[in-house]
């Protein structure tokens, strides 16, 4: 096996939590495995998730959320703490994101990472040699892999097909599909602990064992078999084709049910 | 017509922004036609938007996201800036979160709003007395009213019921049902403001023609008929119940179809 990096990122307020200990033990794991593991603990890092104006010198009124960001990029000027993200991710092989579901979204510290990291230019774009759109299959990312790994306080039936909250494919569509798929990551199946409060002992290694048995297929698993948006499945004003799925609608329209058979398995 | 309050929250770094434009068009026509306006412009504000233990005089081992706040909330230790939020809420009527749709969720000074302002015992939690399941229709803010206006860059296709970004009520699925329905909130149909990048002068004002319209309508209009989660259509494990809809799934059998057919008209 070649020598693979992966970046782990997590957004935990407490460092004795369900989430940190996940962390820890996850990280450890994918090092006893000879991975290499880089490091954004949201949290310990003082990570400053808020985007304005003022990281690039810009005023109130002339700061532009996707121009003067692309521009800075271009020109050098990101600060510091956008830059070493963005290292690491080119640095990197895949991705995990581990976090606590709150409010049936990322917590706003990790909801920062993407709006200050993932920009325009860096994350997607137009190539200004062909004219190639840079997203999805065509994205920067293409070839990295990324894991979700949630805890939330549901019970598990609540995030099942018929849960009163949707199931997490569908919950978290504008960070698995939106978000990952579009900058270019194979996204894999997320992983979701449900129950988190109420987790015993034998609960909690029986949750270590399903991070570690993820962690382990990182590199092998078959990830979301999202649909290729450049291969005609797609009209240009970006819905599905008239010939596909003929007048089905709802996000799993999105995901190709033919290839969708033996994930994760 | 009897004396209303609407809070308006908004989240966009620039005041020279077409979010900014319609924040002021907004409160404006509210005032006009003799509403209250309490205003949350979070940027301006300077909204710290992380929750943590610090803001709690607690150390990063022993905070409890859950149970840290609200003891902090019985206890009558809240932080001032959180206090404040609260106290808008109790005081007004209907909220409008007013946002650009950022990496398809809100901005994180927005997602940190409701990670700190609505935690547990506040916005939702078990009344002591009673035993009874203080959400959804039986939710603190049960007879309030939540509107969502967001811009976007997507083409209006793409969050269409075949478009790849997927529909509105689906892509916030966790902010309208998961956060705003769950504390007890009418939700109404949220306004998207698709292509927002590319909008003429006489688009702007067709938008703010159509912002306008639905805050005349922000207290009559009829609201997402969420199934209600107490009345025998949901099972114990939070799933729907198996005589309603046999067989189907998808975030949209949480809607009403039978009570939805004359939304926002």
């Amino acid at each position: 096996m070649t020598h693979r990096k992966v970046l782990w990122i997590s957004a935990h307020p407490s460092t004795r939590s369900l989430n940190h200990a996940l962390t820890s033990e996850g990280i450890a794991a994918l090092r006893s495995n000879g991975i290499e593991v880089l490091s954004s603990d949201l949290y310990r890092m003082g990570w400053n998730p808020v985007l304005d104006g003022e990281s690039y010198g810009e005023t109130v009124e002339d700061f532009h959320p996707t121009n003067s960001v692309r521009r800075a990029y271009v020109e050098n000027r990101l600060p510091a703490d956008v830059r070493a993200e963005q290292g690491k991710i080119r640095a990197s092989d895949a991705v995990v994101l581990q976090f606590p579901l709150w409010w049936y979204g990322v917590p706003a510290i990790l909801k920062g990472w993407f709006d200050r990291v993932l920009h325009s230019g860096f994350a997607f774009g137009t190539d200004p040699d062909t004219g190639t759109r840079l997203r999805f299959e065509n994205g920067p990312f293409r070839g990295k892999r990324a894991l979700v790994i949630t805890t939330l306080g549901d019970r598990p039936q609540a995030i099942g097909p018929r849960g009163k909250s949707g199931e997490l494919h569908e919950l978290l569509f504008g960070l698995l599909h939106g978000t990952l798929a579009y900058t270019g990551f194979d996204v894999l199946d997320p992983l979701a602990i449900p129950s988190a409060d109420r987790l015993t002992d034998d609960g909690f290694r029986e949750v270590r064992d399903e991070v570690e048995s993820r962690l382990w297929q990182i590199f092998t698993s078959t990830p979301i078999p999202y649909r290729p948006q450049f291969a005609g499945e797609y009209t240009e004003q970006w819905a599905l084709a008239d010939h596909v799925l003929p007048g089905q609608t709802g996000l799993s329209i999105h995901i190709d049910h033919k290839k969708a058979g033996c994930l994760h398995e």
